[in-house]
């Protein structure tokens, strides 16, 4: 069974609609994809370390479209394992635990990393929407589009937009 | 350079001073070493998993003699990370940080892993007390000798007593 490495923030759970709405409640102002698009997220998001950093952003962020029943289907074919670089944040840790048990029940505790660097993972697919994650990994990787990446050249990974594309792409 | 995956409990942190403590305060004996050779810790200590899960089991550990010096050593050697099955107590993720950057602060947030499986981490030498840790791991494995692993046959592995021993093995 091929083992998948599975990121949370921008692949499963959904952080952007997270800092658009922390910007708008603080500056008044709704920023739309075009002003976001190619920016890392601190670049577009003056107050993003603030945000991130703050109770609450992780356990109450949106999940991703379509990620919840996709990743069951992928659970049952694949090993899969959820690898989040949380150690930046300590705080984080507790809420993306409990947002994973809410969120996807059928991940089991065995199943999840929180690490620094994911460097050290050992898997044959990495589901990621960061390079700095994807270029170092020496097995099949998938690129997940977000604002930050959009513009970026993919060309050395698989770029999906969509839960639905993992989907067909990994579900036999 | 080499990178070396380091486990916490039982190998940096003494954790049987912990049990060993707990038992005495909650049944008033001090168990020998003879009484908990050979026995997995939950059968050594019979409420094991209460004191686990009490407030203050990891972050009061004691670290094992020695290896805050060894460790900062092999820091300058080799790639570290220090890799904690931590998973399936989530109160323990903010200790385990917490105790770290007390005692090894020499070791970032970006060389620190919690997970529930260590089958997913890649590294060239592991160092554990836990033979379900060691035996899927396809590189160089050191058995961190503890009462629970003490009168086992630990052949395919190489057994150290000591970070002492480590510091022998490791550092040219």
């Amino acid at each position: 069974m091929k083992r998948i490495s599975v990121d949370m923030d921008g692949v499963i759970a959904n952080v952007y609609s997270q800092f658009i709405s922390m910007h708008a409640a603080e500056f008044g102002i709704v920023l739309s994809l075009d002003e976001i698009t190619g920016k890392p997220e601190e670049v577009a998001f003056a107050n993003a370390i603030k945000y991130v950093t703050s109770p609450g952003f992780f356990r109450n962020a949106p999940v991703m479209n379509d990620a919840q029943k996709v990743m069951l289907k992928l659970n049952e074919h694949y090993q899969i394992f959820i690898v989040s670089a949380a150690m930046e944040f300590p705080n984080s840790l507790i809420e993306k635990q409990a947002w994973l048990n809410e969120h996807f029940p059928y991940i089991g505790w065995q199943q999840m990393v929180f690490c620094g660097s994911k460097e050290i993972i050992k898997a044959d697919i990495m589901i990621d929407d960061h390079f700095k994650n994807l270029n170092h990994f020496t097995g099949e990787t998938i690129l997940f589009t977000q604002p930050h990446n959009k513009i970026a050249d993919a060309r050395q990974h698989t770029r999906v937009e969509t839960w639905k594309e993992i989907e067909q792409l990994l579900i036999p």
